[in-house]
């Protein structure tokens, strides 16, 4: 019987979501949890592979059990052999060719900043603390810079050196910045993203901030330009997974 | 030089706020920080002492320093000698007769509750998950437990006992439950406070969401009752010192 469930994980617990023999990583554990209950080993796939240190707030993973379930009972059987770091917030059956992966129309991460001076020993777990971004006109060129993200691009530049496939155009659909006093949000949401995408994308933008870059030398990244060009990449902390999008909705 | 701090600090890094010998507590280690500034030992006031476990977003301190300080470089200072567990706010020169304690002239706390079927790892930390305060009718009879709960009582059934004082009338000026989702958030302000007084009154609010007592039963209590007659002690993580006020403000 195949299922969905939304999951939500500690970035600095793993490193990374794919599993990898002798480290402790997202998939492996939930993988280890899902063959206790199926009394076999059993394999799990998720929307989005987070890199170590990334959180997940919403991610999403298909899996299949041997047994009929009761969704909420499912639920609380996996977390039961589960560590706290790494917690399901809902479980719902699908139909047998569902793949969190491949069914995802959108996937959307979600980057904080914290602007003040000194950052709430709370937060700092899931923020990157960074003072350039506080300033509201430094803001405004980051937005210019959000709308010249939008759209598809070949973001060659933001892909990991050596991880880039041969088409490195993507589809951006929404690249927006908040604020609310010292927090900052980034949000972007596109179909797919390559290696370290959000993260260089951020450390691009930080050079922007820095007054190191300005909109035309972003623009001019956005057209296939190498790795090297770019910025560097932001700290994983501060990026979740936020959610992935699939239509219809899976969930009821 | 006298001066007050605002400082937050991760209530499960330190053994409570108040000095004691051969633990780590919040004020032994401002006071290990402001003694390496000083360049001799000195001592620290808070606005309210926080137990063990108990976290502080808006705490107030007050001490004294034995030469000039530009704010911001006192603030850098301190934060540079003390660990990323408990962190400084902002800083302002006050008048030499000041006192966090005494010129309070009230305290706010705020306890966090998860009502969801899962919680977030990200958040378990600041929140007891306690599923009774999931259901509307539930909260609104616990709101017109807050209302009785407001004005003038007599609070010994909510302190802990062995540490009651002859006199156990409180004043609380706010005492309002408030929700977003599945985050649940109890404001309690008022001039001062009992030992363990707000996780007591938690604890007794907890016993009327299990449907064990009712407001009849809350408003007997507070006509001072024995500690035996209340509810159990709520956990500590779920609770934050939020802030103290001061008349006129000391923050510019």
């Amino acid at each position: 019987m195949r299922w969905a469930a939304e999951i939500a994980y500690l970035g600095n617990a793993f490193s990374g979501w794919q599993r990898q023999e002798g480290t402790v990583t997202g998939q492996g554990t939930f993988e280890k949890a899902l063959s206790l209950l199926n009394g076999r080993p059993s394999t799990v796939e998720a929307a989005g592979r987070t890199d170590g240190g990334v959180h997940a707030r919403g991610q999403v993973v298909s899996f299949d059990t041997l047994r009929d379930w009761e969704p909420s009972r499912l639920r609380q059987a996996l977390e039961g052999n589960l560590p706290q770091t790494l917690r399901v917030l809902r479980t719902v059956p699908v139909t047998p060719d569902f793949k969190a992966r491949h069914n995802a129309c959108y996937r959307e991460y979600v980057y904080f900043f914290w602007t003040g001076d000194s950052c709430y020993p709370h937060l700092s777990p899931f923020v990157w603390h960074n003072r350039r971004w506080r300033c509201p006109r430094t803001r405004e060129r980051l937005r210019e810079c959000c709308r010249l993200l939008e759209g598809t691009h070949d973001f060659r530049a933001f892909c990991r050196s050596g991880d880039c496939p041969e088409d490195s155009r993507r589809t951006l659909h929404v690249v927006s910045l908040a604020s609310r006093g010292p927090l900052v949000r980034l949000r972007i949401r596109g179909r797919g993203f390559l290696t370290n995408m959000v993260r260089i994308i951020v450390g691009s933008l930080d050079d922007i901030a820095k007054g190191k870059g300005d909109p035309r030398w972003l623009a001019s990244l956005l057209q296939g330009r190498p790795r090297e060009e770019a910025g560097r990449t932001a700290p994983a902390q501060g990026l979740f997974f936020w959610k992935a999008g699939y239509e219809p909705s899976i969930w009821r």
